[in-house]
């Protein structure tokens, strides 16, 4: 009986949606986005890329509050500023309202009094705000601002960073911290090869170990430390760096993120143009404290947020700084894979066994190479070690001709993309013959080639010459980086393949549900159930038959209509947790029980002292997964989607995945893959499997929802969405929507 | 009603169980065990410590193969030998067959023709096996096997380990090998100070990098290379090394236990005497493959099971080389922790942030500083600066008086045991002066110092001189590691304050309810749903009122007895998945609605061609908290009890916790602790806490019965146990069990 009920009530629904012709789930394809474009949301969807070139390699400097005094802070700065001018051949500009001259250079009192048109201004004062108007009408096109004592200090540091904020915008220059310093400036190596790391950070000092592997031969084009980004931000330098040709991979160190769109958008246009970027994020951001209190909404956490939405757009983030130098430095310098398949080449079975052991758990594929492969390698292997991957030589053939043999057949596999040797104790007569081996090697061939030094010393002639002399071998010291960062560049080289950039396929105009929706909102107040869901179904999303009724007789001729048996529901605006209170009544299957049950539920209420606008008599549904759907609104991001397992699991496990608009159906079902209870939705227990296409289908219509109605709409949460066997779609049982 | 019902069922089956005088869940206590001591199921309670004094110092070694042959490989060993018997001062002896000298010192045919009793003897031959009985019958105490072919070459090789292990059990001698190596006899720097770590390895190389901390300044005390372990295992090595007063930690590498027990013997050993052992431990051991394949089983994973082993005994499992140098070297040396609190010190408020998310992400407790505190330290930081934990100080107070006087502040305060001092990046000025206060001030205190030297490079003078130079200050390379080696130390040392070896208290003879149980057993068989419960009943877990009946008629007669409302059951051996194929009826109120389910339930089991012995009429128990407990045989532990979620969710989300019995009722506890839905227990959405001191006693009863029964209950299955609401109890609603 309740497989027909819900027969008639799918065609029912689905012909109401094609009659109105929406498809409000589905996305515009293929706009490239331009300057101004803006999402139906009102968020832009392109951003310029600024034109760094004259701030990282300016002509002309003034340093403004420059000093020669013995002792000021500000003398060391500007001593390192001329070495700095000299070694890069700029032009160095003291400027100081009193002195003729510093460090034998004239000065000047003002910007103004300079006839050299000034790329940069360095300015050392405690307070920048009054030279920003200075600099503007001298034309100076970037500023970078030293001072302290801003938005880190607390609410008047945070007012006087907006006020030069504004004085930024109305003077046309460019201004990089305050509360930063010279880390743009420092000297870098102009000896080292190959693609580069450009380098941002928002505290100069953790930026110093990245910075320092040039000193391993790692090339390093730029640092920019943003400081407090009153301006200029991490997204903007992104963006910059994505564009440069020099650049192999962006390496951020980011405590809070200033703008959550234009991060998305910088990271964007780095996959577009498959630049990776690496990033430590620390901690968690404010968004999480203002986070709107529904249940999805505690459950996700703003650093969940954050994380998504990295993920979305294919940013690496990773915990330590030296997880950061390890994958930026291999990331920068590793040409795209030719195969995902990793082999694990080594003079010890036991570190191959243990290596190989690590990199599957991280998910890494290692390949059985195959027979005629393994015959191959045999000719220089003793017979009784295992080949097949990974491949043990037992120490003796890399001391001759055959390591290089052995190497090359490795790399001449076509299931090979990256050749790992793990080399834990350095054994000079094996090790040293080894490493250049592998050296000699990686000039051949585009595949990766990866070292992991396992001696703790590390001053080793075979790690300090021959595998950091080399750029086309990667050299980590733990297995723990190396696995790391070859999983991120596999990773990293399927995410841009497959990337289309959600920008291009973004809603820009307002779908025919919107009016609709919004005709239901009632500013700064919690629907009820009855209007949430009449809120869903504006927007195509199925939910039960169902009538609100003020009367028993009402309820009585509802059920009539709606079809036995049924559910009776309590519903007022004020209402959570109805369950919990006895406010729900479900099977019922005669006009009798709906009169019981009609007196009992208006009884609770009252007796609850609970405000009603009538009693739901709604269609029962048949049993299927349930799950949540909701949005909440992110302080950086804006409106969020989640999903998760629904009932008594949200609470309990939390497990739930969450995507920040805008995001395509890749990435609505990636969600689901996300989900630890995923497997629900495939059936167990002899249960079908559920309508997973349809579960998709709601992620994306509640997505355009919450583009729409943008921060109107404070919170959403469908619970449960009830996900019926595949074909039969999925229907929202219970929904709480909070307007603002 | 089912209350009603429910509280005479509690009361019935507690007299029954009070009657009978069973308490087969709790433990003996306090008798110390000892040499030929064993627990009900047969295993040793004790091992005794082997004296390897002489096999690490042997005073005269006889070397059998020994060359002296260019080119040979017994030639290199044999020329280690002598530099190494040299360096020691003990007496050297090759024994060759035809040879009269080796590299100029007299040669014997056979070890029977030394005058000096030998206290080792170095195997060089390809085959240790006729050499054995020779060397037993010079009463030599020690051999060391290189020849490798053995059982890491497949069946026959594991044969000829067999009988190799065969002949040193008659011959009286201790053997290392066979496949082993000369690491036990490497050349240890004695110029090193204070607590050592004693090291052993399955594979040679992998040992290398925790051999090679001597170069950084970490004492090394002993190697031992098991290899293949025919005879000596690694558990001969942690019970010896646990007793040696140099041996601060034991760090070892382990590719798989040759016998759960003694491993659990030897980790009891080194708990009791709180000295730490930490192990990489590689791979997902054979047992996972011969587990039994129940749903518990499976979900659990013989990997699962080591790594619980390892926590109920305290030892310390980490994944990387790195991790294992690490751990063990602050293990080794660090005092007792004063207090648990950690405080963070650092230069840069952006390093100590980073470092502070990290560490409490992983778990460590950062304390704010008191406001006491806190203004004592703002005499010389800055006042803008936090120093509530982490300390930032600014960087400038570093480079004069005032670094000190705040390093022992901090010291000073009770709520700090642990000081880490991340330097991210060196600058000299700064560092080196800060490297050096942290040293001198770890000679002044008990506490411990911790320091992260982030720079890449780690030559730079402070790193390798001033913090490699002091024994007293745990260095590390990145914060990864420094927090879980400050992690280990504190678990660890929590873990050993509040232990009670299991050993002590296991069960050494059969309770009263083994004999009802045996009697129960059917060999070789699975035993019907009624005859399990009738097995748990014999322990003393609550099931449900039960009668198995074959007619319909009799089963109206059942349900009048048990109480209304019934649930009935297809029963039968062959049975399992009974709710998928239909064959569970519940909630029957009346006669009739009996004899149609009576009907109906043979009907389906005729359909389906299955065997029945009957039909059970059952009580209802009321609803409460699902779980499962079951038992299954580990072939490196034997019988092992783990606890779930149960429902779908056990198959879904794998929720389970496992230990190796025998384990006490903390232990239990902690399997709760570490479901991911322990909430539930604790009552989520308005439901009461659950009964759980009654879960933990189910889970004690199991363990009596998995411990009594042995190898002959292949497996348990209690799916569902419904946990009742505190006070209530819990209940065994479905039992699977199968005997061997």
């Amino acid at each position: 009986m309740l497989g027909s009920t819900h027969g008639t009530f799918t065609t029912d629904l689905r012909a109401r949606v094609v009659a109105c012709g929406e498809q409000p789930g589905t996305a515009v394809h293929g706009v490239a986005a331009a300057e101004g474009d803006q999402d139906v949301s009102g968020r832009p969807l392109y951003v310029p890329v600024p034109d760094l070139d004259r701030f990282f390699r300016p002509e002309s400097v003034a340093v403004v509050g420059a000093s020669d005094a013995e002792g000021r802070p500000n003398t060391g700065i500007t001593r390192q500023l001329i070495a700095w001018a000299e070694r890069v051949g700029a032009r160095l500009h003291p400027v100081h309202p009193t002195r003729a001259s510093v460090f034998g250079v004239d000065c000047v009192p003002s910007v103004a009094d300079l006839a050299d048109p000034v790329d940069l201004a360095v300015l050392l004062v405690a307070d920048p705000l009054p030279v920003v108007e200075e600099l503007a009408e001298a034309k100076v096109k970037f500023a970078v601002a030293f001072a302290s004592g801003f938005a880190e200090t607390g609410d008047a540091g945070a007012r006087a960073q907006d006020r030069l904020s504004a004085a930024v915008r109305r003077s046309g220059l460019r201004l990089l911290g305050p509360n930063t310093n010279l880390n743009a400036f420092e000297e870098f190596r102009d000896d080292l090869d190959g693609p580069a790391i450009a380098l941002i950070t928002q505290s100069g000092h953790q930026g110093r170990p990245v910075f320092t592997l040039q000193e391993l031969g790692v090339r390093l084009s730029h640092w920019a430390p943003t400081g407090n980004e009153a301006d200029l931000e991490t997204a903007d330098f992104i963006s910059y760096f994505a564009e440069r040709p020099e650049v192999g991979a962006i390496a951020c160190y980011v405590e809070g993120l200033k703008d959550g769109r234009s991060f998305l958008l910088a990271a964007d246009r780095a996959a577009r143009r498959g630049v990776p970027v690496v990033t430590v994020k620390v901690g968690r951001t404010e968004a999480g404290a203002r986070m709107a209190a529904s249940h999805t909404g505690k459950l996700t956490g703003a650093d969940q947020v954050v994380d998504a939405a990295m993920r979305q757009f294919g940013v690496i983030r990773v915990d330590g700084l030296d997880e950061l130098q390890d994958t930026a430095a291999l990331l920068a310098r590793a040409r795209p894979p030719a195969a995902e398949g990793v082999v694990v080449y080594s003079i010890s079975g036991g570190t191959g066994a243990h290596f190989s052991d690590l990199a599957t758990a991280a998910g890494l594929t290692l390949p059985t190479l195959s027979q005629d492969r393994q015959d191959e390698l045999h000719q220089w292997i003793p017979g009784y070690l295992s080949v097949a991957n990974p491949v043990d030589n037992g120490g003796h053939p890399v001391g001759d001709w055959r390591g290089r043999k052995i190497i090359d057949a490795i790399l001449a596999d076509p299931s090979v993309g990256v050749l790992v040797c793990p080399i834990t104790g350095p054994f000079p007569p094996m090790s040293d013959k080894l490493a250049q081996d592998l050296v000699d090697a990686a000039e051949t061939t585009d595949k990766l080639i990866c070292v992991v030094w396992g001696s703790p010393v590390g001053t080793e002639d075979a790690y300090r010459r021959t595998l950091l002399g080399s750029s086309r071998v990667a050299t980590f010291r733990t297995f723990g980086n190396c696995i790391t960062a070859v999983k991120a560049y596999l990773d990293h080289s399927r995410f841009t393949t497959g990337y289309r950039s959600p920008f291009d396929e973004a809603p820009r105009t307002p779908s025919p549900s919107f009016r609709k929706a919004q005709a239901l909102l009632r500013p700064g107040h919690r629907l009820s159930e009855h209007a949430a869901k009449q809120l869903l179904r504006a927007y195509g999303i199925r939910v039960p038959r169902e009538q609100l009724v003020t009367s028993a007789a009402a309820a009585v001729r509802a059920a009539g209509l709606v079809g036995y048996p049924v559910v009776m529901k309590a519903s007022g605006a004020q209402l959570a947790h109805k369950t919990e209170l006895g406010l729900v009544k479900i099977g019922l299957t005669s006009a009798s029980q709906i009169r019981d049950a009609y007196r009992e539920l208006t009884d609770i209420a009252r007796y609850e002292g609970v405000d009603l606008d009538g009693i739901l008599v709604c269609q029962m549904v048949e049993r299927g997964v349930e799950m949540v759907v909701g949005v909440t609104q992110d302080a950086l991001f804006g409106p969020t989607v989640t999903v998760g397992l629904g009932g008594v699991l949200v609470e309990v496990l939390a497990d739930t995945a969450v995507r920040v608009p805008p995001f395509g159906e890749q990435q609505a079902r990636a969600m689901l893959a996300e989900l630890r209870g995923r497997a629900l939705l495939d059936g167990v227990r002899g249960a079908p499997p559920a309508d997973v296409d349809a579960l998709v289908e709601v992620v994306l219509r509640v997505q355009r929802m919450a583009l729409e109605l943008g921060g109107d709409l404070a919170e959403l949460d469908i619970n449960p969405l009830v996900v019926l066997e595949r074909g039969q779609g999925a229907v929202a049982l219970d929904a709480l929507a909070v307007c603002r």
